[in-house]
């Protein structure tokens, strides 16, 4: 039997899969991210029998960023400048494929999830481009546009988009350690934890960050619609995750665009133009699953 | 000898070009936009004993928007919901198609026009993600990723970003109808005149105008870079042939990304990544040509 292998490599934690989709899962593991040679040898570790069985055929990996997407560059696959300790220029790719020995295929965290969402929900496989957003310890966004992810001079990183800050409302100055009250900067986890000084997650229902938070995710949702023109919106990761945030969310989209797309599924159907993951926690690893069986087409070995 | 045919539809003028590219120019005409039925005959005139000769192949539509640019709908090619007397919901496509009977393709000015600057320059034809943004009448991008023009529930319409707006600074509210302050509503040619009182391109060089403006025109880039990472910008319409502007943006767009974006083409080569267009004035109606000549490869018409 033909097997394929996903890997989420995230900040916090790694989540290594075996399976051909989300109905047919073989095995799966979750670790806490520790030093790259721990937790580049638990990966390892992981999929070597499979490789061993000649079963595993190829390996996706859905990496936090920023990462090195360019085929041609010396570093590609390599998680560049995070601020993550022992991370920076880590040959994430390249170790792991030269340990196991498959084709692997290589991208963001994001990108991934977006894919995954796509190619296994069906009801999503038409739509192109189409947007996955993960809103927890950062701000990530993943597009899938013209039947590829979005790859360039590096990749998306709309979570760092500026956006309107009212600092009559809000006089927060961000916690983005490049731009401050950039998106990511006022509107993450941290941000909501420093500002409110308490996790989100103790937050009660009626406190006001859950109207200013839904504000500016809409305000981020309003510019990628602008930019992107998506036929749909996965909105992923913990902080949406509140109770009735996404209600919020939608009819703010609705009042910050106030008529300008005419289009029913912003106008009319738009409990369904954005959505929460399908997929739940697994959109990542799924779609770098998913980026492993599609390895030949995409060229993105 | 195989002709084709480009439209640039502008709300203020159209340009008729037939020809094989830049250097290959047959015949042009521009005239300013007036009725659709008389505007719409005097192209069909233009072009109509190209076709009678068997000389002209297909035609490609560069047109201002918003227009529908989903083949499945009934109003597939039909500028839509603009503000401009007697074309809201006019079928330009398919009048033009109908009288000349030639296969046309159809997109924005703005996508047509990046297509045009990336396909016609030899240095800009593998750069994609590819970038067009326009500053004049109006604010509009156009941009080609994964091979093909970003369409989507409509198409881009970054024109109309929510950015920074900071009060103390700049109290003037924007001319946008639907939005006020947004990018357009604060940057375009006509919030110039109506904030300062006089007309954009009168406002001397040491005017404060200018380095709002190029404040603005920087945001807008910076959100545009990490929403689409492209690996090439043009910036054209009549606001930055303002001299001086495009060294000053450039800077300021350093400036806000600080470092977070790593990548020489930011860094160090960024006089060779935010560029006027190489086109001039005709990025959209050479994009159309370009359009017209690969009209069965992208399936657009």
């Amino acid at each position: 039997m033909k097997l394929y292998g996903g890997i989420e490599a995230g900040g916090t934690k790694f989540i290594c899969l075996v399976g051909n989709g989300p109905d047919q899962l073989v095995e799966e593991m979750r670790f806490p991210t520790t030093t790259p040679d721990e937790t580049i040898a638990r990966v390892v570790d992981f999929f070597a029998p499979y490789v061993n069985r000649g079963e595993l055929v190829a390996l996706g990996i859905a990496s936090f960023g920023p990462v090195d997407l360019n085929q041609d560059s010396k570093t590609y696959g390599y998680i560049t400048t995070t601020p993550k300790p022992g991370w920076n220029q880590v040959d994430l790719y390249g170790r792991i494929k030269r340990n196991l020995n498959v084709p692997v295929s290589f991208d963001t965290d994001v990108n991934a999830a977006a894919f995954g969402e796509q190619y296994w929900i069906q009801e999503n496989q038409n739509l192109d481009p189409f947007l996955y957003m993960t809103i927890g310890t950062g701000i990530g966004v993943g597009v899938i546009v013209n039947g590829l992810p979005l790859h360039g001079l590096i990749h998306t990183e709309a979570g760092h988009f500026a956006i309107p800050h009212n600092l009559q409302r809000d006089p927060f100055q961000g916690v983005c350690p490049y731009h401050g009250d950039c998106l990511e900067g006022l509107a993450s986890g941290p941000s909501m934890n420093k500002r409110w000084g308490q996790k989100a997650e103790t937050l009660p229902d009626a406190h006001p960050a859950w109207d200013l938070e839904a504000e500016y995710i809409a305000l981020a949702l309003v510019n990628l619609i602008y930019a992107y023109s998506p036929l749909r919106i996965v909105l992923g990761g913990g902080v949406p995750e509140h109770p009735g945030l996404h209600v919020v969310v939608r009819r703010k989209v609705q009042q910050l665009i106030n008529g300008y797309i005419q289009s029913s599924m912003v106008l009319e159907s738009i409990d369904s133009y954005i959505l929460p993951p399908t997929l739940g926690t697994r959109s990542g690893v799924l779609g770098a699953i998913a980026m492993a069986m599609k390895i030949e087409e995409f060229s993105l070995e």
